[in-house]
């Protein structure tokens, strides 16, 4: 029997990932039909990206999953019209990128390239930075984006820890958990990449107080979740020294507004919101999996623990 | 019987070298005397940059081998005073610190970064770059920084093709030689990179016909030699759009004078020889290990073959 499945996300999406999707669930060999517009009672699977419109699951009766396009799930997890099973997007492009914007991050910070970059005035400066083996840099966040992380930069030679709510083994990396774990890994980060979820016990991890742990000079950077942040000491602690500097690919309202104060000042980089970005034909080959999965009665892969909240 | 080590490098070499280098020589069993000045014919080894000013090796009668503080020796290889073995300087920091510079630059062009270090102006641009694994990257010369530079940029998943003046087989490296090769590594490259020795052969092999082969738009990163780059066809390929952009680590007059076009270039980022510096702990190991060595009749590491010049 065909099965029905919305794509239910802004419309410029649906234009991106018609011919991928497709694509991909013809060759998962399933027999579907996938429309931007369906009569919700006959919908199977929603293929939902959280800005969507559709905010109300309670006239979808025979709906058998929700296939979120993004990582995040912190505005669809909460909602109470949702019933049946909702997995998260976790792509190899999706990994990839974010491991490609950390490492490309870390190393500019590292060398010190916004010298260069910033200031060709002629004049020669010679100034050696140490090698990655003398720089440690911790990640708060050891799941799958921020394991993947921690392995590319230790592959490059950096001393890395990692802190996670509960206890983890990583390969080469130092764990570490819980509150006093959370100090031990920030006093010797000489440079702090955030990859936490956003719940309600990471929001403002990085306050006034967490930020005084770090090592004085210390670079923050944040492909995570803008919560994470206290916007207002992140900005006292690089006034004062206490950070380097921050660069920001997330906020807590994107597109960041032109007149916040992160863009004007001289010790934040903000990026909009590219750490990450699911690759259309990599993510569709997750999603005509999941629901391959679902149709054989199998388990479906990346299911949201609702009471987590990731 | 005491061993006279001379050290022949600039005086201001001389104050960060002493120490680190007495302690390798101890560490390696050694008894000797270092010093910055001897009668020559008293002289066993010669620890020699090339800009040092001494010149002409035939006082030094006893001499057993002049090893050298650079990874580079085009200006002492042609001495035809110099009589004994040269070693050139493979250090394990030299290599690593090639590595990061050339891996961050690399991630620094391939994520655009630039686009957002240089313009924090409120617009939010959410164009996404291709994956690693869709950017293929060329370098020039697989010697053994060409190979580790090689190594971490798969393991970050870019194609990578490495050419060379012979052949030679490296680990998931497509690998090319002579000139038929050349223009194959160079047609796929978006971003290039030359880690060639300065040999009259390479002279100015990046030039008006070199550049034309590169695919348009390409990104040229130099942190080799300067002379590997004719210097006005390089200017004329980034102002027609051929090229992208050029970062530029070694130049053929350094330091780079204050009115050197690639200053003011805006699509040149000079940087000042920084990509690959020796770092005085691990170099100091490496002359030690040489010395003992040479004092235990075990073949030098690292000689130079005068013929070919590196």
């Amino acid at each position: 029997m065909t099965i029905n499945i919305l794509f239910a996300a802004k419309s410029e999406r649906w234009a991106t990932y018609e011919a991928p999707l497709s694509r991909a669930l013809s060759q998962a060999g399933l027999e579907f039909e996938l429309r931007p517009d369906f009569p919700p009672a006959e919908v199977d699977y929603i293929i939902y990206a959280p800005n969507s419109s559709l905010q109300d699951f309670r006239p979808y009766t025979r709906l058998k999953a929700v296939l979120n396009l993004w990582a995040g799930v912190e505005d669809v997890v909460q909602n109470e019209t949702l019933k049946v099973p909702l997995t998260r997007m976790v792509d190899h492009g999706l990994t990839q990128g974010m491991v490609e914007w950390v490492t490309g991050h870390v190393l500019r910070h590292h060398l010190g390239m916004d010298a260069h970059i910033l200031g060709q005035d002629g004049q020669w400066r010679t100034a050696v930075p140490p090698l990655a083996e003398d720089r440690p840099v911790t990640i708060l966040g050891m799941g799958a984006l921020g394991q993947a992380c921690a392995a590319a930069l230790t592959g490059l030679g950096f001393p890395v820890s990692g802190w996670s709510r509960s206890a983890k083994t990583v390969p080469q990396v130092a764990t570490y958990h819980g509150y006093d774990g959370l100090q031990t890994a920030l006093s010797t980060a000489q440079i702090l990449v955030l990859l936490l979820p956003d719940t309600p016990v990471t929001t403002d991890i990085l306050n006034a107080d967490t930020l005084a742990e770090l090592p004085r000079g210390a670079i923050v950077i944040n492909p995570g979740r803008g919560p994470l942040i206290d916007d207002n000491a992140l900005i006292a602690a690089l006034d004062s020294g206490q950070l380097a500097h921050a660069t920001l690919d997330v906020f807590r309202v994107e597109p960041l507004p032109a007149d916040h104060p992160f863009w004007a000042h001289p010790k934040i980089t903000v990026t909009p919101h590219i750490a990450s970005a699911t690759r259309e034909g990599t993510a569709s080959q997750t999603i005509a999996e999941n629901i391959r999965r679902g149709e054989a009665g199998e388990p479906f892969l990346h299911v949201v623990d609702r009471a987590l909240g990731y």
